[in-house]
């Protein structure tokens, strides 16, 4: 566990206080360590300072401070990333933006909302729910998650199947530059050819290219019904073929997630539920969602895939017939991250591939396993080709500066990219997938990302070191 | 009309020829006029050469000569535009992408289609349709536009309302930079976190950081039906309150679209047709369309939305019964653009707008009209806010270069912006849309547009003084 190996100087410190005031500028022991970790791996890097501004101009004041200073600057959401995109790495000044948390405007007008990047994800759902819009993009920790992060991470989840992912309903930023400079990067509209996307350049540049102080959002129209089913396999290939199936026939579920065994007998037991089967003929679950407004249709829909399914083995489908059933099944879904990581599979990958690839993925992952001494559970978004890769190694708990987990590693990336995806679907790169860009871009992509980012952050001080290394860039 | 001052040396246009061939390397009279002009008013400048290469590596070697010599690149795929973003201005080399033409394979296992740039969107939209898929965007010019074009200026079209323009579509580019180089953007995906999204930012980049070689994209299953609808109103301002209206209740059509009755009267003429009710009591039309697989629930929704307009005053409404009729409405709209145009309105703008406020815009445009004494015609896609807007002024032709226009045109995107919207919703900035960049964008936007542009193309060839100006770049 690294701590910051040098204080914040008493000038800077001064400063600081100065702008955001001396309650909202920590230096104590317990809040570096709290704010010195995320969800990644098991790492963790103690900032020296952690401000928490309230206003675009307290951070746009920070940052010229920064710049001028050539301070190294973290953004922090709520810390519930998976690839160290929030760990303060470089010590430097850990900037949370906590208190940017009020929904500005939710116009139902023009089915938009304007709000903070602090603002926890299914809090935000559940206000624009309550006018009977819909924010689909729902990363499994929407619960604890600020939109802000997903923004950075260009977050996915389960509903992206059918509704896209967060970059599909951004609209419009205000970013504090690295500079301090404030800008609006586009325009409260639907349709956009104005000079280049800065928006979008911005969605998934995990916090290295601006600080966003203020989001506008594309909502829909909220779908009155949906419909859940649960529906085992023998085989985790037959499971992934059907995945494939159900799209070719023509429908769109609204979600459509693949948990393997290993993965659910954690979860349960740790729920202690027994909503989801387990036994030793299962080898995955399928979770099928549809949504719409009419009930009936909806109904014909959910047993047209399950007539496809038997096509593929399936065992009895469980429908979920009420509420409760639903929410719980939902609730094993999400936590399955959080189970697995707890029992030991420390290290995890988020890897996407064309869906009708996943099976050569999923074999892939187990040969891979078997050569390395490791053992992986899958898990995700099968729907988007998005598998989730938990592994757990007896003695290797970080795949970070681990020389014999990142070759393992690398071989897995040679697989995705073969098989036309990538390294990642929805975690980003941040500090940890660094090694494995080069397995999937040309020199020239990394070279035009690193001008970008010069361009945006000349004195590279804000959140440095992520997506590219720091000699690099 | 400008013709290019000064011819190609002798020495580049062997260099050229001895990359693609003579045959594909023209600097005939007849053909440099021919590429020296598109469909933005009524401008034209003459390229010194036309060369039309084939292959990824052709276009690669003449984009190396050129960086060497500093020869100015102007990317050209169908000449549909309206901004003049295909226009030699510089002379130099015209690329046309036309050989580019082949649908290299259409994926049904995982609903994807990889495509060259030059092929026409109707061609593509039908032979994925044949496979039963759908691939939305569809410019009204979707008849002889080129996809690479579509991905150019990020195109929209009348389906954007509910699926999406172009930028939605596009998982993967091959692209050849100004330099030469090679790369793919992303991956066959349909969530990707792994860098900057380099896709995002040659979609609607107006060729200016590259030129786009093959095109991977994400299609969807094609809906089975769909019913339309025309509905007259009696006043325009009702007829943009309703549309806003519509989404509010809940509806997401396919097509929402809005002409106003002298765009009509004038494109009826044109093509002889007596399709859509014109007369004195009426100002506007609404084209209303829905799609989906149930005929029933789709009949449903139709009444509905109809129920919902008689609070707007609407008219009586026509439902189209077959096919025929809504191929002719649809043939009227699409053609409104090419009839007002012929007939003196030869100035077009792009605005867009949150939709709500559609009923400020169009009767902000019809005061500037009288206060610059100009007849203007609103038409476009209501649905998302994005309304083109028609010039016929008695003696200026061209906004490109002039003042009076210019300063009236400025008023227009104040407006805009003021409504929460910006200048260009889908046919981009190009060459004339230039001076107005400003009244949306602060400095520091366009600070990092030229940047970008600079770490892409740092002899500044490739469509130079597009977007912005040349020298500021």
């Amino acid at each position: 566990m690294n701590t910051a190996e040098t204080s914040i100087s008493p000038a800077i410190l001064e400063a600081l206080k100065n702008i955001i005031g001396a309650d909202n500028c920590l230096v104590d022991a317990e809040t570096l360590a709290h704010y010195g970790h995320d969800e990644t791996e098991q790492l963790v890097y103690w900032p020296q300072v952690v401000v928490k501004p309230q206003t675009t101009a307290q951070v746009s004041a920070i940052m010229k401070l920064c710049h001028e200073q050539k301070l190294a600057v973290t953004p922090r959401g709520a810390g519930t990333g998976l690839s160290g995109g929030a760990l303060p790495h470089l010590g430097g000044v850990l900037l949370s933006t906590e208190k940017f948390n009020r929904i500005i405007e939710i116009d139902e007008r023009n089915l938009q909302v304007t709000t903070e990047p602090g603002v926890i994800t299914e809090v935000l759902q559940n206000a624009v729910k309550e006018k009977g819009l819909f924010y689909p993009p729902d990363p499994s920790s929407r619960g604890s998650c600020f939109i802000g992060g997903n923004i950075a991470e260009n977050s996915g989840g389960p509903k992206a199947v059918k509704y896209g992912v967060v970059k599909d309903y951004v609209l419009n930023l205000e970013v504090v530059l690295p500079t301090g400079e404030i800008i609006w990067t586009g325009a409260n509209v639907l349709k956009n050819s104005t000079g280049y996307n800065l928006t979008q350049l911005f969605v998934g540049s995990e916090g290295t290219l601006g600080i966003v102080t203020k989001i506008v959002l594309k909502l829909i129209p909220h779908p009155q019904h949906d419909l859940l089913m649960l529906v085992p396999f023998a085989s985790l290939e037959k499971a992934s073929e059907a995945v494939s199936a159900i799209f070719r026939a023509g429908f769109v579920p609204s979600a459509l997630e693949l948990v393997e065994i290993d993965a659910l007998k954690i979860v349960s037991k740790m729920v202690d539920s027994t909503a989801v089967p387990v036994n030793d003929e299962i080898a995955a679950h399928l979770i099928i969602e549809v949504d719409g407004n009419n009930l009936d249709l909806l109904m014909q829909d959910m047993e047209a895939i399950a007539a496809l399914l038997n096509d593929f083995d399936a065992g009895e489908i469980f429908f979920a017939d009420d509420a409760q059933q639903k929410t719980e099944l939902w609730k094993l879904r999400r936590r399955v991250a959080e189970a697995v990581k707890t029992s030991g599979y420390t290290i995890e990958e988020d890897t996407v591939v064309p869906r009708a690839e996943l099976p050569k993925l999923i074999r892939g992952v187990k040969e891979l396993g078997k050569a390395h001494g490791f053992h992986a559970v899958c898990y995700g978004h099968a729907g988007d080709g998005n598998l989730h890769i938990r592994i757990n190694h007896p003695t290797i708990k970080n795949s970070h500066g681990n020389a014999e987990m990142t070759a393992a590693l690398e071989k897995l990336f040679e697989l995705v990219h073969g098989l036309g995806g990538t390294i990642s679907g929805e975690h980003g790169i941040g500090l940890i997938q660094k090694p494995y860009l080069k397995t999937v871009f040309q020199p020239a992509n990394l070279m035009l990302m690193r001008a970008i980012k010069k361009a945006f952050d000349p004195n590279n001080i804000l959140n440095a070191g992520k997506i590219f290394d720091l000699q690099d860039a």
